[in-house]
């Protein structure tokens, strides 16, 4: 319960807290807040106040350079802490309440602005739902040999470009670049992308601590240094990723824009959705190892709005427990050559699909590899990829035990027509 | 010319004047300077002096924040007044020579260290190198396969960690993961790396005004921003590669540690080394047109030491000609599907290797896989890849037309044994 009123399954009740960056119209400079219903709790001029004490368990400073990276490098330690003064400082007899037109901020009024919330330092894409990959693999290789031989012992994953990351609602332009006209051709043509996909994904966020060259996380230490998570979008090029990535893997067609939400939602706002974690076939290698791992039920979904409709149209909806790997792992397996890792690096679970037909993450699945075009809605019986003026929007709202929700917010980009050469 | 005396072949003559980042046991804090001789002259201190001008075409505060990075954003025509500047400064008739000792610190004492000149944002490696494509080629596949279908099309790149980017002289562990025991093998083990080896290569830097998401640099554009050339080791785990480069690329085999020389050297100071680009057959795309492109005729010598030598012996000497792309073509080809770049980016020319069996840019070309031993020196009759002790330096030093010399400085590391699990 909270001073600040809001709907019984608002997404952001005193139970979520998840964390972002924003900035007013009166007030331009960016600052980390914490949303509470339809308001901002603006985090920064808190901790300037006499509201804020030793309680938070981290210095008035972590909160005045304008992102979150300063609270992201504190000890793991400290964050349970920093939650539970919020909480306390948000509750109903908070004398926050008194003075709450000073420090509250409307989060749905226009003259408010959302901005990515930390200097993502470096950024990894992992590949790590298995009927992803089964999907994908079918399409390319056929069934026997879908699942690679390395899959089933590693959290496959690739760098990826920090400098492409935006916030939700920024609009990009489609790529172009070498394509292949026809199949079978072997001289390249430069094109705009013909196929350009969406990647539903969970982005998570490292903290605490930098590791040292040549240290590894066990799969428990890597667990305490996740931060929290947001939607992902990794648009994708399919045909200048067919051409291009034999054999670094993608680079120019995933590097052009990466969406993610701007709230960072905190493992214990998501602690009551924790579901059992996949089974290992063959048995992974011990350091691998994550006996008290787990994975997230929360519903993931994916809709599109096309320029002639006036509303988005629902495609799939996923979750986030479809990653074959937990998210301790994939962090346990990114430090275990020694990789050194840095508070504010983001890592991506690569595309969620699930074992449905109307759960799959990416329209190359949906429209197996653009051969099986689908009715979006009245105005596009015959979606295949995205056109000029297709908006995405990946949200994630889920009903808690206790009665509350607990959302995301929103993942959303739109597709502007191609710069010409 | 200059007050500051040196040997007619040294690496550093005033023809040179890299940048770099440094500090001293006395003056602890990192303040860029430029080399000259065996001194390094303090940026910082200059900038805060009445020598400093607006001669110097950029202001003061670019060389007050601890690293190049200020100096590397200010836009490419300002490179060429600040070198003219510096040029001046420490021409024989300067007034800074009376205060030289205020402003002149020894590069070759031991109280004086060389830090990591930039804060890399994100680091690119490419694979441009047709030799290097075709040895590798030949080992994997077979001469008639060798090179790829799309390698004579663009020059292939991923996306590298920048977390790992170290300074010459920085020791690293041999990254432990996942390989194969046997050819063939279907589980994996985990083990220390078998197969470490390194990668010659030349890294760039991007400077100047970020690109805006969508928009494209023509190769002429392109080649304006780059603010200059270090040397870099790209350290790779062969045996983690080819376990775990399916489908995505490399990834742990090569984000345990990438090494560099800590002086930046600029485009001007490599004018007089420019020579004939490579022949493009097919002709390329005309986006990657480079009429005006050039490689730079400079040897590059790679030696090992082992753990029971004194000294370094010679392994190869390739040149930085040997990129089939040029570094104008890389930076086009990254930008074309409007990938934001942002200065202080910095990228790697892929391993570089000449047309010979002593110019190769790796071990496994050496070693053919690892089948061929050679004999480094009395204490290594049979090497393959690098051992626990072993250090190697990468060094480039050319003659000049006019007699003087333009050196690179070092690009030195040494294996540290793997830390135990």
């Amino acid at each position: 319960m909270s001073f600040v009123q809001y709907a019984a399954d608002h997404p952001f009740p005193i139970q979520n807290l998840p964390y972002g960056v924003f900035s007013t119209d009166d007030s331009p400079a960016t600052r980390p807040g914490v949303a509470i219903g339809d308001y901002i709790l603006d985090l920064d001029k808190l901790s300037r106040s006499e509201f804020f004490s030793k309680d938070a368990g981290v210095a008035a400073e972590v909160f005045q350079k304008g992102t979150l990276d300063p609270l992201v490098a504190t000890e793991p330690e400290a964050w349970p802490k920093v939650r539970a003064f919020l909480t306390k400082i948000l509750s109903p007899d908070s004398p926050l309440k008194a003075k709450k037109d000073e420090f509250l901020v409307s989060s749905t009024a226009k003259s408010t602005h959302l901005h990515l919330p930390i200097t993502i330092g470096d950024y990894t894409d992992f590949y790590s739902s298995y009927e992803h990959a089964l999907n994908c693999g079918i399409l390319f290789r056929g069934e026997k040999d879908a699942i690679q031989p390395n899959w089933r012992h590693l959290p496959v994953a690739y760098h990826g470009r920090a400098s492409s990351v935006v916030v939700s609602g920024t609009a990009f332009h489609r790529p172009s670049g070498q394509i292949l006209d026809k199949p079978g051709d072997t001289q390249p043509i430069f094109s705009e992308c013909r196929k350009l996909d969406y990647e539903l994904e969970l982005a998570f966020i490292y903290g605490g601590s930098p590791t040292k060259q040549g240290s590894r996380l066990s799969t428990a230490e890597a667990r305490k240094h996740i931060f929290g998570y947001t939607l992902m979008n990794d648009w994708s090029a399919r045909d200048i990723q067919a051409w291009e990535y034999i054999p670094l893997g993608p680079f120019l067609s995933k590097n052009f824009c990466t969406t993610v939400s701007p709230w960072i939602i905190s493992p214990e706002a998501l602690e009551p959705f924790k579901t059992k974690q996949y089974d290992h076939d063959p048995k992974l290698l011990p350091y691998l190892d994550d006996p008290e791992g787990f994975g997230y039920d929360v519903p993931l979904k994916i809709e599109i709005k096309s320029p002639e409709s006036d509303t988005y149209a629902h495609v799939s909806t996923s979750n986030i427990q479809h990653t074959y790997y937990t998210f301790a792992q994939m962090l346990t397996h990114h430090s275990v050559t020694g990789c050194p890792l840095r508070p504010s690096d983001m890592l991506g679970s690569g595309t969620l699909s699930a074992p449905r037909p109307d759960g799959l993450g990416s329209l190359l699945e949906r429209n197996k590899g653009g051969k099986e075009p689908f009715e979006l809605d009245a105005t596009r019986k015959d979606m295949t990829f995205l056109r000029d003026g297709d908006s995405v929007k990946f949200s994630a709202v889920v009903k808690a035990p206790g009665g509350y929700s607990i959302g995301f917010g929103e993942c959303e980009g739109t597709v502007l027509p191609a710069v010409p050469l």
